[in-house]
């Protein structure tokens, strides 16, 4: 859309500065200096300029950033302003986990469906939705706008169910199996929740610590 | 100990290694060349020599890399060759799912006992451990080897529960709440697992494609 390149660096601060920008709102603060948002954020000044320079001219030299809109031109930012249907394949402790954390919901990520293999789940109702059996998942999609699959199941089974996703037209995955998906459709936009990889990455910095 | 710097981008590869080298033994490959191992990972046989020469010699010029030897390395730089003591604070659905992924054991990480403040949940035994009140934290890690503290509970409560686990001596924190925390000893290293921040990162992906 015209947009010139945004570093990975910087995609992955902007949920941050939506956070802080959150919270300075929750305690009433409407307006805020680059200095002082960055050291809270601990970040420099000029990277907090730099960062929100890259989307538009937010603040005012001298006056600071009006918190409410620079809030709310985030999540524009981001794309949170938007309705997102999102479907959960694999009801297990983490897909529940996920059903009932109303952070998402306030955020615009709705979940629209529920999907799981197990007899002793299926039929079942969690978060006030009715857990269906996977076989209906490619119905589900094409007849219903979803925009985000989330895969909550073993890394076996994951890349199959990421295939037809895929193949239902759906454009991302949030992918907590502890697998690297390689789509046929490269335009998927994959975005992985690796726990294992999180929790090595701990232990070698324990390890590693001087 | 002497060891040089090596890089976050480095730090977040080195488990993606350990995976992709298991998977390896998994389908009894014994031997593959950089360029082999590069191209399954998605990364250049270069960057794969580079990254895997800041922890010693482990290639043959023309031979390739010994697979089960390379995997049992990382293991040792990822430090996970040693056992490490977790306590969970939070057994909700989150922490739920955690105490049954059986990966973790696998790796070293054993879950040695579950804190809440949930009088429901107290006393009850999920995954073969007892939910002990939280007021028990602290004479419980000072009176067992407790390696690293995971957090799954709300930002309100993660940051008071931090500093009780950074006094008691824990040295890890892995951090499930949607708050950075600050800590009173830096020494103290916090692995955060942001899941609101990386749905985020998911929708400007899909709200910024080409």
């Amino acid at each position: 859309m015209g947009r010139k390149y945004i570093s990975d660096a910087v995609i992955r601060r902007l949920p941050r500065y939506y956070r802080y920008l959150g919270e300075l709102l929750d305690n009433h603060i409407t307006r805020i200096s680059s200095g002082e948002l960055s050291q809270r954020m601990g970040l420099t000044a000029s990277q907090v300029r730099q960062d929100l320079n890259h989307f538009g001219e937010f603040g005012q030299q001298g006056y600071g950033y009006n918190v409410e809109l620079l809030h709310r031109e985030v999540a524009r930012i981001l794309g949170i302003d938007q309705i997102h249907n999102i479907i959960i394949i694999g009801v297990g402790h983490l897909g529940q986990a996920l059903v009932n954390y109303t952070n998402f919901e306030r955020r615009g990520f709705y979940v629209v469906a529920l999907f799981d293999i197990d007899e002793n789940i299926i039929g079942q109702t969690i978060g006030g939705k009715i857990v269906r059996p996977v076989e209906e998942l490619k119905d589900f999609i094409k007849e219903n706008a979803v925009d985000i699959g989330v895969l909550t199941i073993p890394k076996k089974e994951a890349v199959q169910m990421a295939n037809i996703l895929v193949e239902s037209g759906v454009k991302g995955i949030w992918n907590f199996a502890s697998v690297d998906l390689a789509l046929s459709d490269p335009s998927v936009i994959v975005e992985d929740v690796h726990l294992s990889d999180s929790l090595m990455r701990l232990s070698y910095k324990l390890s590693n610590q001087n």
